[in-house]
């Protein structure tokens, strides 16, 4: 979820939670991470969302934010433990960086990791250390401009994930970076809000009643989170930039 | 804490959150980490641990780990904000690193940062990032012994720390650092067990009803934390090392 004013992720994250052991079988951990500026409170917890204190802690307790990126893990390369839990965050350039990942990436062992080094066993971490190592060195001192940036990790990530399955979500705390190997898709409310339904739970929320008419939402997710909003599906190998709560841009990463 | 077997920290925690705005004036936000392996899970909040929802949470819902740092804030450099909040936590060597500060460290930004970059604005963040810099320099594979690795740390440590008041918990997941500069004390708990009081909350503890002849837990803590116990206190310009719930050296860091 990314924003144009401090917005709470609950709506989203309670339909995100039921598909963590409920509706669905992502069942080995959960994360979300809430940007405040340039820094990302993170919750962790390999219990399955659906079930999980914290988790329903973090329903019950709304923090509103400008970027939250929240994640349910299937399981395919690591054993269910924190280390493995998605979203990852690292500093780079005075900043958090967040990363979460659907799909397997294959042969990510060959990439060079910089000052990186993963702390648990996926290839997802591995693959956002090759990321980070990359935009490292491509920028230094931090990226020249907006546009070089999400030109690099555009490039980077075609590369990274040209071998797998590499739907991923980045974040800076200032704008999200979203690529689409094989399925993502977005919304943005705006106003005349409408009410919402979740697909995975019985709960409904008028937006019309929360926000007020300046208020710009974009959420992004493997699968569409509603079943009566119109959702945008992305193109394979495209990665969306989002900035202040709309689509900023769409480039190629193949 | 440091310990031989998984402890849960409800009882020192709910010591020391007493001490963030209710029987103690460290009401700028609180933070907890707890190592699960090589990762430590990190629960922060820039409100008074006293008051916090989140800090009654981690009460309420106890994680056994071998490894917990906890600190509540004090501001002396930086506003009130999650970035300015320890414990802060970084990558090195492929394992989380965890530190908190107790003091004011002055002149902080004379020494080297490595790849490492503040996030924040305190000036204890800034020494973490000189110590792990100096570490990774020392050290850029890891380090070659226990032995090497502590004398390193109460080297640079001593070295940050000359001038100011450089109280400091480092951890890696393994053991636990703590350098006195002007307050430290700590308690290693052990069979026969007996009943302990906290000082600063209407909570007692019989120990022997909750742990096994074999468990040892060792406590850090710039002031006692229980009324009934005997403390030992540090001495000014001296390094701890922690392993397995005991006392394992003393060094000079000065």
């Amino acid at each position: 979820m990314e924003c144009n004013v401090p917005t709470d992720i609950v709506f989203s994250f309670a339909g995100l939670s039921a598909r963590g052991g409920k509706c669905g079988p992502h069942a080995d951990g959960w994360g979300l991470a809430l940007y405040e500026g340039r820094v990302a409170r993170l919750f962790l917890d390999p219990m399955p969302a659906a079930s999980s204190p914290l988790a329903r802690f973090v329903r019950e307790h709304p923090i509103k934010t400008l970027l939250a990126i929240a994640h349910v893990r299937k399981k395919t390369r690591g054993e269910v433990s924190l280390s493995n839990t998605h979203p990852f965050v690292r500093e780079l350039w005075g900043r958090h960086m967040v990363f979460a990942h659907n799909g397997t990436v294959k042969g990510v062992r060959r990439h060079k990791l910089g000052h990186f080094r993963p702390v648990g066993q996926t290839d997802s971490e591995h693959a956002f250390c090759a990321l980070l190592a990359a935009l490292q060195h491509d920028f230094p001192a931090g990226p020249r401009s907006s546009a070089a940036f999400a030109e690099a990790v555009a490039g980077h990530a075609g590369r990274i994930g040209r071998n797998g399955t590499f739907n991923m979500l980045l974040g800076d705390g200032h704008q999200l970076f979203a690529r689409c190997a094989t399925k993502l898709c977005f919304i943005v409310r705006q106003a005349p809000f409408k009410k919402a339904t979740l697909c995975d739970e019985d709960l409904c929320v008028d937006f019309a009643e929360v926000t007020t008419p300046n208020d710009r939402v974009a959420v992004v997710a493997t699968a569409p989170l509603t079943r009566d909003e119109t959702w945008t599906h992305g193109e394979p190998g495209t990665l969306w930039v989002f900035r202040r709560g709309k689509l900023a841009r769409t480039l190629p990463s193949a």
